[in-house]
């Protein structure tokens, strides 16, 4: 283990949360509110430790891929205790454990609260509350990659350990651009978003933290209704800013490079489409008795699809209450999730899609024994190591789930609720149903329960591997 | 695709089970209930079609996987088809949708019921009822092939086929030896059950249908309240023979070959035993204030966790009842089902050994990435190929589970009781949570979701591939 080379990265990490508290001390400058002191008073800390690890550069920058799950898996949670500290300090979450759940909940983007009154928060919290949405959305370690001067070549590693879904595609050769121009994309289409919803009158304040929760598919609302008070047209903005953010970003690039073909031929897009498209239908059928008019049903069925399959975890009804046919459309879309290589959660769709041809191959072997099992996707081939691999991951997810369930059974709650809390935070979601459904929330849960719930979010985020690694007694021997 | 050889074997099968049926008509005899005939009337149509199928010997003795597969899951569908007819014919189960449903759920050793009143059916019926639980616990195959001269020399795909467990273990070097051993051990373990419930001062018709039901790990009961107004004497009976049945055989075979080292080192037997016990203490100390003394509530408590892991389904209490965390125990066991190799259903407990292994393995490879990717269960290594194959065996579980919790989902029915019913079903365990509870049953489900629920049992039973393979249009292919 390359110690040295831990801290480093780690220090350029603290430096950067430092500089991302600027925003909520900007706002609680806008706003006139004390609170923004402590947020300051955080960055400068942050702004010491961080220099003085970066002071002492590592001895020998070669590292591998456990120094990169590692890194990532540790980076992610020092970011959640530091971050969570100006909560507790300005007294908007006194409880340092719930103020820590809701600030994973927040990088992680699931969305998932523990706060019952979130209109009493300043701004100056709402604002940091929803920007770390956009953080946690494209990564921490991609934006270190697109703006340092990285040591070692080796960066890929780190990529790869934050980078969501089964394989990572490198949009140009160099990860450096590639990185640059997912961050210039993220950027783009969030300020586009926020013009949007500026000009379907939304005030400028909840634009802003709405756009950071659709652009990380985040969901933390700034009202207590979450998004059924807005407009009916931002709610359509959001609806379709929501799906675009669950697409794979190779889509956009090959847009921007003008490969229209390619962009539309990528497999789990496709499959992606017909899925929302098809639920939308489906639900929006099953609902119809619920609402006044046709255009309020689909509204309705679109907007919970696509906050749902993105993981975004924004609502405008409770759907906790639909017929159990709407409700079981929800919760396979809730495992599905969104696509690889887009800031949405869940098991993504490119592994249904490897999931579901490895099930036909299986099927095909026992037909024609002799036959080669191996087969293709956008063109390239998935070979045996590939699926297990792939399937391996689903055992470990399995293992993950249920063990939190059976932990989560030791609280108060019913069934229902266990098995949808652990669904929606380790898919990143947010709402699941019961208890944790779009009306209620995560806040009655004992602290024991809120730990495992907040291990599941940052498990969840980063595909398992990074967060299960650290608690390998094997990863800590000097070699 | 090798059809004569096909049909010929479908016959054998059909004249055994005209053969298995003379023990209802006998029963009728002895209670003087005029159900019998209709027993006797397919039994004898059978015996004419077997005749006649078996008449014409294969051309080619030839088969392979494919046609194991495909002999064995037309076997089962054809069995319980006609199994079904006599309760129709006698009026006992009017519609012939839930006759299959229960002898499906018969066969597959599920024993889940459509009859809101047992006690009404006659003992023909009762006892035809708990005998195809003892026909499909051990499998209808190796009785073939311990009592038939078979044609070919490639038996062993037929055993794989019908045989529950990731991997087939010949107990001695020649299958038919193998399988007559299996159904001495079975038949033994039988008869001293039945046995020892009578010393128990249990009726003789209800040791034997208890004992029938406990042997192929099924669960019908011929009573309303279940295994609930037997002695508690008897309970304990049955609770040990119920988790007998759940150890595979290979383990009887070492201790009757005074092995008794390699018998319990059999590493999924000691998972087992410890599952069993950590369950029934954890369970017992949470339902402690439901019950009057200790001795009863481990009783109940040992009971139902050895009916859930063995997959039986017999129950004391309605466990539905029961406070969260006992539930999601019994869930988790519902899942991890009893030994490979056993009567019991479910995963296999052995899957989950190498599923644990696999992840350990996993993260190990993080650490060490040249480290050589395979480990040992029982002395033998565990190579990739396996890990891929049991791995790709539960997403195969998983995408069946998801599409027939979807197709119920169409129905009445809460999320509880769908996701249960169908845990309960394609695992064969029987009674589920919900209205499909110990208390409740699947007489209220639409025909539709019967169908979906026989298909479960079925694939279930046959560890999915036979029943699948069935739906693959390659399949019916001549070559």
């Amino acid at each position: 283990m390359n110690f040295s080379f831990i801290f480093y990265i780690l220090g350029w990490v603290i430096t950067l949360e430092g500089a991302f508290l600027m925003l909520p001390c900007v706002t609680s400058l806008i706003y006139q509110e004390r609170q923004g002191i402590w947020f300051l008073v955080v960055a400068v800390i942050e702004a010491a430790i961080g220099a003085l690890l970066i002071r002492r550069k590592p001895k020998n920058p070669q590292f591998f891929t456990k120094e990169g799950f590692a890194v990532v898996g540790l980076s992610w949670i020092i970011m959640s205790l530091i971050g969570a500290l100006p909560f507790t300090l300005a007294g908007e979450i006194p409880n340092y454990v719930d103020a820590v759940f809701e600030t994973v909940s927040g990088f992680t983007t699931t969305g998932a609260s523990i706060l019952t009154d979130i209109e009493a928060l300043s701004h100056t919290a709402l604002i940091w509350r929803s920007f770390t949405h956009w953080i946690g959305g494209m990564g921490v370690f991609i934006f270190l990659l697109a703006v340092l001067p990285m040591v070692g070549g080796y960066n890929m590693n780190l990529m790869r350990a934050e980078s969501p879904g089964p394989s990572v595609g490198k949009l140009v050769p160099k990860v450096k651009e590639s990185a640059k121009i997912l961050y210039l994309i993220y950027f783009a289409m969030t300020i586009t978003e926020m013009i949007i919803l500026v000009i379907t009158k939304m005030p400028v304040f909840d634009a802003i933290c709405i756009s950071f929760g659709t652009a990380g598919t985040g969901g933390f609302g700034i009202r207590g209704d979450s998004c059924a008070s807005y407009s009916a047209a931002s709610q359509w903005v959001i609806t379709v800013f929501m799906a675009l953010f669950g697409i794979n970003f190779n889509f956009y690039y090959f847009i921007l490079k003008k490969k229209f073909k390619a962009a539309f031929s990528i497999e789990e897009v496709r499959w992606y489409i017909a899925l929302i498209l098809l639920s939308t239908v489906f639900i929006g059928y099953n609902i119809l008795k619920f609402h006044d008019s046709i255009g309020e049903t689909f509204r309705t069925a679109a907007f919970q699809v696509s906050s749902i399959i993105t993981t975004t975890g924004f609502a405008t009804v409770d759907f906790n209450l639909w017929p159990t046919f709407s409700k079981t459309i929800l919760i396979v879309l809730m495992l599905t999730g969104a696509c690889a290589g887009s800031t949405g959660g869940g098991l993504k769709i490119s592994r249904f899609v490897i999931w579901w041809k490895s099930i036909k191959n299986e099927l095909e072997g026992f037909i024609h024994p002799r036959s080669v099992k191996s087969f293709e996707m956008d063109g390239k081939t998935i070979d045996k190591e590939m699926v297990r691999s792939v399937s391996v991951y689903m055992v470990v997810f399995m293992l993950v789930y249920a063990i939190s369930v059976f932990l989560l059974s030791l609280d108060k709650f019913d069934m229902e609720t266990n098995f949808t809390a652990v669904l929606a935070t380790i898919n990143n979601i947010g709402p699941g149903l019961g208890e944790v459904g779009p009306c209620g929330g995560f806040a009655n849960f004992s602290w024991f329960s809120k730990i495992v719930i907040i291990f599941d979010m940052l498990a969840g985020r980063l595909e398992l591997y990074p967060i299960l690694l650290l608690l390998a007694p094997g990863l800590w021997k000097k070699h």
